[in-house]
């Protein structure tokens, strides 16, 4: 393809970035699309990863395999070190890009509120390098209380405390209460994997506030009942490898889960324009940047008010603004200049809790339990990238339901902390 | 269970260990299986892991899950830091355990000939870490190569250099040149993965030197058939990040991988007995130690000759000295004191090259070629541990099969090495 071709520069391969990429396809254009890791990860089941239900590959799919028929696109590994507005540039740690058109996806990370020093001793959830390290923590926790002979450091090992109480961390507190209640009975000697306690601590009044009250409720009986401890209304005021203290009490545990905050990633700091609390880029109503037509932002990285409320930081919401963020350049290049605002289509809100309980709502139907876990599964599985990957993971379930195990039990690479512990 | 029942300790929970504690599962005796990984690991499939084709947990299954219907064992993930054979005794990081009879199989690890700066530069495969570094390095590799500008640096990203033409060698490389020639034809956009070229270098005269001298050399031609160049008879002397020296010859690689050699665990030398040059242990016929028929020496770590010739290093071979080592703590116990010599059954040997390329020997029958490589398949997913690892195995490998694709195609985890370059 010749080089006059206009450039369309791509930052991110998540659910924005791809979706934008994809809906360039018929294009006359070049797109480079770049990311820091080699893969397309689909976010919503990175808990079930961080807790040995499937293995890494299995949620993720190669971005150059998954574009590799769309000619017009050009993938590279690589990090995105500058932004220069006026010159349309990007600067890349291995090379520069001179764009026409540039299209911002870099999503958002886990945030502590200030206190970056607690990350050590409480890993957040958001790249597959995280989920391993979750997993490797979680399974080297019961690993240590069977070895450890004193009973108040075997239960600081078979504490558990999951900070947050939205969709991540509701799923983190309800699998480690079927772990340790399931899935390892019986496997140790010493150590009760059964007396662990998993602690769901929220500083709201309910968990999974993006959802209807009566689903809140209906959420933490669920998790309740799967054996998991939920505290509403209080923070935690620190964090260290000895456990949490939480208004004023101390919490002894060795492992401690983030699943409170997210922050916007730090690209957006690049744009020169403002942002909002939690770093994220407000936007025109065609995804926009104030005075830069040429430049979309989009996703978790955008902030997006209709009809007064936020869009949420959700994947649907991010593919929405893919494809429309594809849909203008595409209408641009060919001498299209309406003004298309980008409008959010709810198409409703998924949350698992545990084996055969969740919640969910679409427009004014609400769904718990049975019913909602099994609309979840078929969604999951419907949306996730790849043929391969959703026979593997329908087998996983599958075996899994059954048999109560989990295959991904495997402990790789090294963890510092728990080495020491 | 009373103090009073014998304590076995094992350490290593390979195949020979983890065959050791399954052939006492009927014995009254407290079992420790010690392992520092939580895992049995299937280490024949290893090199699937490292180029992409299996994920790790295909491969792996938690030792406390695999023996958590042994009520008589203990599993404990920890590190031995020494044995003192006169009080009987084990030092563990986290405890110390006092044993009435002691089998070690701690199995090898690869040794690079005194040359260990080579390490850092030409990772070598023998747990599941070192698998997930290698496949990082190698898809990074080819990433690397499409952001490189300069053909002769692209070049060097595409070179790939596997020492040593055993069966791990041959699996390396010609594995690699499938994924070279085929998994990424077409999804690079400035380098072309076709252009790679994959050097195997043997020391000695042959490939696959274990095998019939006819079968070495048409194993030797498949490889070559997928795209690997041969060098045989030259020994590398020297391993930068930069390539490698081969004969006073400078290759350019940016990859180098090592297959060339296996040393002993250094949990040999705590046993107070004469080692070979590969440091293991010489054990009397029994594969108990001189002078403590208490401790049993087996799988890798043991040097076993029979009629004149050295047991090889081979899972079957583990399994059998495990089998052995079970059934003469069993017959102690009960009081019989005969004399119970190893014996060890050749049942054959196996090599896969590529897809539907391989070598095999069972007796005086060779097989080469389509029709050893579906033995091969077979006798690998018969004996996998665990039937959902088989099953999936199955599945990833008929969808590879078919398609071409690896699934497991994920970097994760970070390469100093590879970050710099």
């Amino acid at each position: 393809m010749p080089d006059v071709l206009p450039h369309i520069v791509i930052l991110g391969g998540g659910f924005g970035g791809l979706t934008a990429t994809q809906a360039l396809a018929r294009t006359p254009a070049r797109i480079t699309l770049v990311d820091r890791h080699n893969h397309h990860l689909f976010q919503p089941l990175l808990y079930q990863v961080a807790t040995a239900g499937l293995s890494a590959p299995s949620i993720a799919a190669p971005l150059r395999q998954i574009l590799r028929h769309q000619r017009n696109v050009t993938v590279l590994m690589d990090e995105v070190t500058g932004i220069d507005l006026a010159p349309r540039r990007v600067q890349l740690t291995r090379e520069r890009l001179d764009y026409d058109w540039l299209i911002v996806a870099t999503g958002a990370a886990h945030a502590y509120f200030g206190h970056d020093d607690w990350a050590g001793n409480a890993p957040g959830l958001k790249s597959l390098d995280d989920a391993l390290a979750i997993r490797r923590r979680v399974l080297t926790a019961f690993e240590r209380a069977e070895q450890e002979d004193d009973p108040a450091r075997r239960q600081a090992w078979l504490n558990f405390v999951v900070v947050g109480g939205g969709a991540t961390g509701v799923e983190l507190a309800g699998t480690l209460a079927e772990i340790a209640r399931h899935t390892l009975a019986g496997e140790f000697r010493r150590a009760q994997p059964s007396t662990a306690n998993i602690l769901l601590v929220e500083a709201g009044p309910r968990v999974l506030a993006a959802f209807d009250p009566a689903l809140s409720a209906k959420a933490q009986r669920q998790l309740e009942q799967l054996g998991v401890q939920v505290q509403l209304g209080q923070a935690v005021t620190a964090v260290d490898d000895a456990g949490v203290t939480l208004g004023g009490q101390r919490i002894a545990a060795r492992t401690v889960l983030w699943a409170a905050g997210v922050a916007a990633s730090p690209l957006g700091r690049m744009l020169d324009a403002p942002l909002d609390r939690a770093g994220r880029v407000s936007v025109q109503d065609d995804l926009s940047l104030p005075g830069h037509p040429e430049v979309l932002v989009l996703g978790d990285l955008a902030s997006v008010q209709q009809d007064g409320r936020p869009v949420p930081g959700v994947a649907p919401a991010a593919k929405q603004m893919g494809q429309h963020a594809g849909k203008l350049v595409a209408a641009r290049l060919h001498g299209d200049t309406r003004a298309m605002p980008f409008r959010y289509r709810d198409t409703g809100a998924l949350a698992t809790i545990g084996r055969m309980a969740a919640v969910a709502q679409f427009g004014k139907l609400r769904l718990s339990g049975v019913l909602a876990w099994w609309v979840w599964l078929g969604a999951h599985i419907w949306f996730l990238i790849g043929f391969r990957n959703r026979l593997v993971v329908m087998l996983d379930w599958a075996v899994a339901y059954w048999t109560q195990a989990r295959h991904a039990r495997i402990i790789t690479g090294q963890d510092k902390r728990t080495d020491r512990g």
